[in-house]
């Protein structure tokens, strides 16, 4: 007998365990009027009878879809950087700000300076927040330390939420964020750092799967890139790259050689990038509220796909350039500003995302024997989940089979 | 003895009962550990002491603003047009989804069809969402009818919400919203229907407080806009006039030589619009999520309070061009897209838009008298507001002295 038998459901999802690049209309599966079966926490039957369950749920003609995967999240830190908004408005720059103690060396002094429980407290709420707007897998990256001791501390409190918190979460190792203020004179000795002592820590303590860097100008280049990635690819970790956000360092390019499951912003990317990351198969992560927050331009999605990538669409939560964890806006600023229509934008939060942390075989579509995550939405179809944009559109959410909203 | 006190309140809040231009950084209060008394739903006390009150609401530190209000919304309609938002992706234009049977005159059709207490029970909806985003006083506008029967239907579902619903709602009455199908030919006649049949019924029947027309090409010209607001002065409504949302038809210099209360969307205008605007003591109604959804200019707001001219922030929530009535996603174009600093978009939502309606006296302030319509918010300060945009900051909304929420 079911655990849960989901009723009546208006069934838009992905289907498969691999990337979908789906060049036109996206290719997902759309069934109205359908019952899903949960037992043990995976989906154990899709159809239109109505086999014995212990629980009912009626989705009562709403979507269901599978619960979104954010596949770019900062999400552990100290603080927050509210007043550099209003700083920026009043017509302040980046130099400024920094100058002023503000932006991402202020978040890794709050963080240096917050405890373990205050970080895990108040990463556990944003997590709580995130179910509550249907992410049910995020990925979590470190970065905001820059110090082994910190960079240790945020990764053991994503561990202790991978093992207490409902939601998933994926661990990534992001050393490489920044250039600690104490080696702006030596970045190399930095890198040094993170190659003997940041990686072999991580490594050794499990406590992370994938290893990403910021590659861009000002920040790692392409040379000290490669060093930081071929280490972790060699200590275990799957890795990632911020490449091609303002500057193109050739981020993408050497994203693409080293065999990253996937890239990250590519907003300054030309056509050998997006050969480059087709051919490799790297998944390219877009993250729409930063440059809709910053008002910087878009990522060529649209141009993407039609060069054969597959795109993922993800939050970028963090506190200074996208303090924003609603997946939903990001969906609709998939549809506004980069053109893509409703099927892919909803393989780009699901599947693909899925897939670009390395969760395609248990996550990102509604199939017999994946993670019975689920969304069930206050809509009819999906046009509307992106046409009624601008409040929380989560009706219900079940998480391993149990509805816990 | 005071009803109830809400107690360390971080205090924001425009002050008296007449628009405010702010042509710097806004005018507005702002004081740390306020407790705030309210006795027969108005506000009867703000300072530092702790006066009897028959029940305590602690603030805890967050921060508190007035009710927001939503000075321009298009609230009761049938149907929704989530579709045509694929089909705009998909590469169709306006001209096409019209074609189609889209646009405006499907949602004429659908509320044509709609009985009233599916409408009653669809805008009452709304207003239950909006409140729970703080927004607690909304002007209503019909336009969706385009016959004497359906805008008084429309207009009849306003008056029940007014008498019956914990929100206030300010009667708007918009005949002159569209051209209807059958008039296509003859549009002249159907200004005269507005005028000799709809104004003098919904007069007689009480049943709207202000006149709107869309003055716009392909809609009503300036003379005709001219023709229905003067007969709606005559009648004894206040008036107010879509104008140059896409093209200059010279909408913003006739309200302003008519003594319009508000104009709205302005993206359009030009100097001699604004003088005409700031001279005359008109307010523009600013709609920054129809500029997000449609992809177009955003209203010249910097402009505009440089030039004199106090400006509202609007929802615009309507089926078609902004499905959308979180006014914190307005908030935050406010600052990202028009440029403004917090306090002037907290001004914008509060008492220039109480006063865009008709409603500074008693409306948009925390201050002792007005009514006290407060929102708690999930925040410690006023840029953190703004800052933390993508999912609803309101904590607690207390409506006429009564926690609501």
């Amino acid at each position: 007998m079911l655990d849960l038998l989901v009723k009546n459901s208006n069934l838009a999802t992905p289907q498969g365990n691999t990337p979908k690049i789906g060049a036109t209309q996206g290719e997902i599966s759309i069934e109205n009027g359908m019952n899903i079966g949960i037992k043990d926490g995976k989906i154990a039957y899709i159809g239109r009878d109505m086999p014995e369950a212990a629980q009912m749920h009626d989705a009562e003609g709403c979507l269901v879809t599978p619960g979104l995967v954010d596949s770019h999240t900062h999400l552990v830190f100290g603080g927050f950087r509210q007043h550099e908004l209003a700083a920026k408005l009043g017509g302040a720059d980046y130099l400024d700000i920094l100058a002023g103690g503000g932006g991402i060396l202020s978040t890794v002094k709050a963080t240096r300076a917050a405890g373990f429980d205050e970080l895990y407290a108040k990463a556990g709420g944003f997590l709580d927040d995130m179910l509550a707007h249907g992410t049910t897998t995020v990925d979590a990256k470190s970065g905001y330390g820059l110090d082994v001791e910190t960079e240790l501390k945020q990764l053991e409190v994503v561990s202790k939420l991978q093992k207490e918190h409902k939601a998933d979460v994926v661990s990534t190792f992001m050393g490489a964020h920044a250039i600690p203020p104490d080696y702006k004179q030596n970045p190399d000795d930095y890198v040094d750092l993170i190659i003997n002592e940041m990686i072999p820590n991580v490594a050794e303590k499990n406590l992370a799967e994938y290893c990403d860097i910021f590659c861009e100008k000002g920040v790692f280049d392409a040379v000290q890139s490669r060093r930081v990635l071929e280490a972790a690819k060699n200590a275990g970790f799957g890795i990632k790259m911020h490449a091609n956000e303002i500057n193109n360092l050739g981020g993408a390019v050497l994203a693409a050689e080293l065999g990253a499951i996937s890239a990250e912003h590519l907003i300054a990317s030309n056509e050998q990038d997006l050969e480059a990351l087709a051919k490799a198969g790297t998944i390219a992560v877009l993250l729409p509220t930063t440059s809709f927050y910053l008002g910087k331009d878009f990522a060529p999605a649209k141009k993407m796909i039609e060069s054969g990538i597959a795109v993922a669409i993800a939050s970028d939560f963090n506190p200074g350039s996208s303090p924003n964890f609603n997946l939903q806006l990001s969906m609709t600023l998939g549809c506004l500003k980069y053109g893509l229509v409703p099927p892919q934008v909803l393989t780009a939060v699901t599947l693909n995302a899925a897939c670009a942390i390395g969760r395609g075989e248990s996550k990102g579509s509604i199939e017999i024997g994946k993670d019975a995550d689920i969304i069930i939405w206050n809509c009819p179809d999906l046009d509307f989940l992106f046409y009624r944009f601008g409040n929380n559109q989560a009706k219900n959410v079940i998480k391993n089979g149990e509805v816990i909203i």
